[in-house]
C-alpha cells in the first residue's frame, strides 16, 4: 500500500473540491434556465431508475450496514442507515411527488408601474451551488438532489461516511436521470470522499458555494456554523411550547398538549415544556398528568406542578432549556398570557410555540409577541412541517431569522431579484 | 492625565459593547409589539426636533469639521462630512418619509386552509437588532434609525469617528423623540466610542445582534465579511453593464446609454461596461462615442472598438472587471446576447445590467439569465434604487443572494414567520 503524507492528502483533497466547485458552478448556471420539462423529467427519471436499481441500491447499502456493524453502530443508527425495499419505495414516490410541485423559478411578482414610466417587479431565481451536509440517512440523497434540482439549482450533497456506499448508489441513479433529461450530470454531486475535511473546504469555497444546509445532530450544525464563511440555513434545536391559557377549551387543550408531546417524540416540533394558566392548572393538570402517565411519559414540574401531580419530579432550571426528543415533558404553572410570552422569550428557541385559548386578543398578542418561526393557535406544534404546510417536500426548518423562517420548501432554495422593463426610459 | 492600559481598553470596551447589545435586545422585542402610530409618531418627532436642534447640530458638526480639517481630510471627505441646512432639512424630511410608508410589521399573507383543516400563512416580523457600520455622511444616522424604527427593530449604529460629534448630535434628537412618543430610548444606540475595535465586537455578538450592514467603500465591507460571525447584508462593487443588442432601437439605446454612464459617476449602479452588438457596432458606436467624449468620459475599448473609435484607448483584461466610479467607460464589441450574457457572468457584479433590444425573446432570455440583483430592459441601470422601485429609503443594496437582493428599504428588513390557526387540530 502506497504511503501518501497528511500533506499530500489535504493537497488532493483541496484540488478534487475545487473541481467539483467548478463543476457545480457551471452546471448551476444550465440549470437556472433549464426548462420545467426537463426538471420535471429529470425527477421522473431518476424515480424509475431508482425503482429498477433496487437491487443494486439494497446490495450497496448491505455493505454500509456490515461496515456499520463493524464499526460498533448502535441499532438506531444501523436503523436509520437502513435502505430496505419499503424506502427505496418511499425514494422513488417523493422524488415524483416534487416532480408534481408548481415550479417557483421565474414566477414574477407585484409587477407595477412607477411614477418614472418604468415597471418594477420581481422575479424568482435559484440560489445557484447549494451544500448540503448530513448524517446517516441515505434517502436524504435523493430528497435533497431533488428539492434542488427542481428550484434550479445546483447541489453538491456531503452524506455521512457510514453511509458511503448507499449514497453512491443513489447518485448513480441521479447521473442517469439527469443525462436522461438532458440536463448536467453535474448539478447533482455527491462527494466520493469519506474525509472530514472536505466538510472544511466545502463551507468554505465561497466562489462556488451560495448556501450551506445542513441537517444533522446539535453538534454537526454547530461546528459548521462555527467554520462557515458561506451563509448556512441552519436548524439548530426545537425548544417547543404549549400554553393552556386560562380562556382555553379545556378538551381543545388537552388534545392538543397530548397530541404535541406523544405523537412523536423524536421530532424537533415536539413539544418539550407545557406551560399552564394558573387558574386552569388545578382542572387541566390533574387530567393530562394521568393521560401522559399512562402513556409513559416523564414529568418533571415546577413547585405548584409538583403539588398538583405528586408523581412529577421537580424541574431544575436546565429542564426549561432542554430538547429531550424523549418521553420526558416539563410543566410550568404561569400567572398568565404575559409570563408565558416571557418564559418562551427566555427557555425557547424560536422554533414553534402554540397557544391554546378562545379569546381573541389573547391569541392576536401571542401571535405578534412570540418570536418563532412558527407560532400557532388552538392547533398542535407537530404541525411545523413542510408537508403540512403545503410546501410539499422540506429540506429543513430553519431557526434562522434572514432569509428563510420554518420549514424550507423550493421557495427557500429561491431568492427574487428585481426586473424593470422601460421603453428608453433614462434616469432624470 | 490617567494611563490606561491597552488590556484594560479592551475589557471596558468589551463591557460597554455588552451592555449596549443587552439593551438593544431588550428594546428589540419592545418596537416589535409597537404599534404602528407610536412608531410613526416618533418619526414625526424626531424630524421635529432635529429641525429645532439645527444650530446645535451645527455646532457639533464644526467640531467634527474643525478636527478633520487637523487631520487633513480631502475636500471630497470634508464635503461629506457637512451637514448644512439643507442637509439638516433633507434630515428631517427623510424620516416624514419613512413615517409616510406602509408599516410592514404585522401583515399576514397567503393564509390558507390545508387538507389537516388548519390554516397557515406568513407574518411579517422585525429581524431584532440591526448593527450598521457607516463612514463619514451624518445623514445615514437619521436615515438608518429611520428604517430600523419603522420595521419595529432596534438598531446599533457605528458611524464614522471622523462624524462623532454630529452623529451624537443627531442621536440626542433620536432618543428625546423616541423617548416622546413613549418608545424605549435604547431603540436607537449610536456608539459612543472611536475606537475601532468596537466594530470587531459588534460584528461578533451573536446573541445580540442578528444582521450587519456594513455601508462604505469596499475595503470596510470585506473587512466586515471576513470578521463577522452574524450575517451581513453586504453590497460589494457594481460592475454594471448595458448591452446594445442588434435589434435594439438604436435611438434609445443610445439615450439609456449615455443616461447609464452619465447621469451621475460615483453610484454603483452607474455603467461601467458597455457591450455592443457587432452588426450594429458601426452605427451605435461613433454616435455614442462623441456623445461621451463631449462629456469629458475616456473610452477604453476592445480592439474593434478601438478601429471605430480613434480616440478610444485599448482595454487591458483588468478593465472589463473595473469599478470606475468615475468618467470612464470600457467598451467591448460582442457577437450577440449569448456573448454579453457570458461577458456578464464572467466580469459582472451581480449589481445591476440592463439590455437594450425590440427582440421579446432576446430580452426574456436576457431577463432569465442574467444572474444580478436588478436586471433591465430598455431602461437605464441608474434606476436600481429603492426610491425609484417604489420601496421608499434605503438602508443599502445588496448584491448577495440570500434574503435581500438589490435595493433593500423596510421590507428587506423583515423578516416571515409561519403563522396557524386551527381549532383544537392535531397532526394524526
Amino acid at each position: 500500500m502506497k504511503t501518501v503524507s497528511r500533506e499530500q492528502k489535504n493537497i488532493d483533497l483541496r484540488q478534487y473540491m475545487q473541481q467539483v466547485g467548478e463543476r457545480a458552478r457551471r452546471a448551476s448556471r444550465e440549470m437556472a434556465r433549464a426548462e420545467t420539462a426537463a426538471k420535471n423529467s429529470a425527477l421522473e427519471a431518476i424515480a424509475a431508475d431508482v425503482e429498477r436499481s433496487a437491487d443494486a441500491l439494497a446490495q450497496a447499502n448491505r455493505l454500509d450496514l456490515e461496515a456499520g456493524t463493524r464499526a460498533g453502530l448502535d441499532a438506531a443508527m444501523l436503523d436509520r442507515l437502513t435502505l430496505d425495499t419499503r424506502r427505496i419505495a418511499a425514494l422513488a414516490q417523493g422524488l415524483r411527488e416534487i416532480a408534481a410541485l408548481p415550479d417557483p423559478v421565474g414566477e414574477i411578482s407585484r409587477l407595477s408601474y412607477r411614477p418614472s414610466g418604468i415597471q418594477v417587479g420581481r422575479m424568482r431565481v435559484p440560489l445557484g451551488v447549494i451544500g448540503i451536509i448530513y448524517e446517516s440517512r441515505p434517502n436524504v440523497t435523493g430528497d435533497a438532489a431533488g428539492l434542488c434540482l427542481k428550484s434550479g439549482n445546483a447541489a453538491i450533497l456531503r452524506g455521512g461516511s457510514e453511509a458511503l456506499h448507499s449514497n453512491q448508489a443513489i447518485a448513480a441513479c441521479i447521473h442517469r436521470g439527469l443525462v436522461d433529461a438532458g440536463l448536467p450530470s453535474d448539478a447533482v454531486q455527491v462527494l466520493e470522499t469519506a474525509d472530514r475535511a472536505a466538510v472544511g473546504e466545502l463551507v468554505r469555497m465561497q466562489q462556488y458555494v451560495d448556501v450551506i444546509v445542513p441537517r444533522g445532530g446539535k453538534g454537526l450544525i454547530e461546528r459548521i456554523s462555527r467554520e462557515a464563511t458561506i451563509p448556512v440555513i441552519k436548524h439548530l434545536h426545537g425548544v417547543c411550547h404549549v400554553y393552556i391559557d386560562d380562556k382555553a377549551d379545556l378538551d381543545k387543550a388537552i388534545r392538543v398538549s397530548f397530541n404535541a408531546k406523544t405523537q412523536r417524540y423524536g421530532t424537533c416540533n415536539t413539544m418539550e415544556t407545557l406551560l399552564v394558566a394558573r387558574d386552569v392548572a388545578e382542572r387541566v393538570l390533574p387530567v393530562l398528568g394521568a393521560m401522559y402517565r399512562d402513556e409513559g411519559v416523564e414529568l418533571r414540574g415546577c413547585p405548584a406542578t409538583c403539588r398538583i401531580l405528586s408523581w412529577a419530579k421537580p424541574a431544575t432550571e436546565d429542564d426549561w432549556y432542554e430538547e429531550y426528543l424523549a418521553p420526558i415533558l416539563a410543566i410550568r404553572v404561569v400567572a398568565g398570557v404575559d409570563d408565558a410570552i416571557e418564559h418562551i422569550a427566555k427557555y425557547g428557541s424560536q422554533h414553534t410555540d402554540a397557544i391554546v385559548t378562545e379569546d381573541i386578543s389573547r391569541a392576536r398578542r401571542f401571535l405578534r409577541e412570540v418570536d418563532s418561526s412558527s407560532v400557532m393557535v388552538n392547533a398542535s406544534t407537530r404541525f411545523a412541517d413542510g408537508f403540512e404546510y403545503g410546501l410539499g417536500a422540506e429540506i429543513g426548518i430553519s431557526t434562522d431569522k434572514l432569509h428563510a423562517r420554518g420549514p424550507v420548501g423550493l421557495e427557500g432554495l429561491t431568492s427574487q431579484k428585481f426586473v424593470v422593463f422601460g421603453d428608453g426610459h433614462i434616469r432624470r
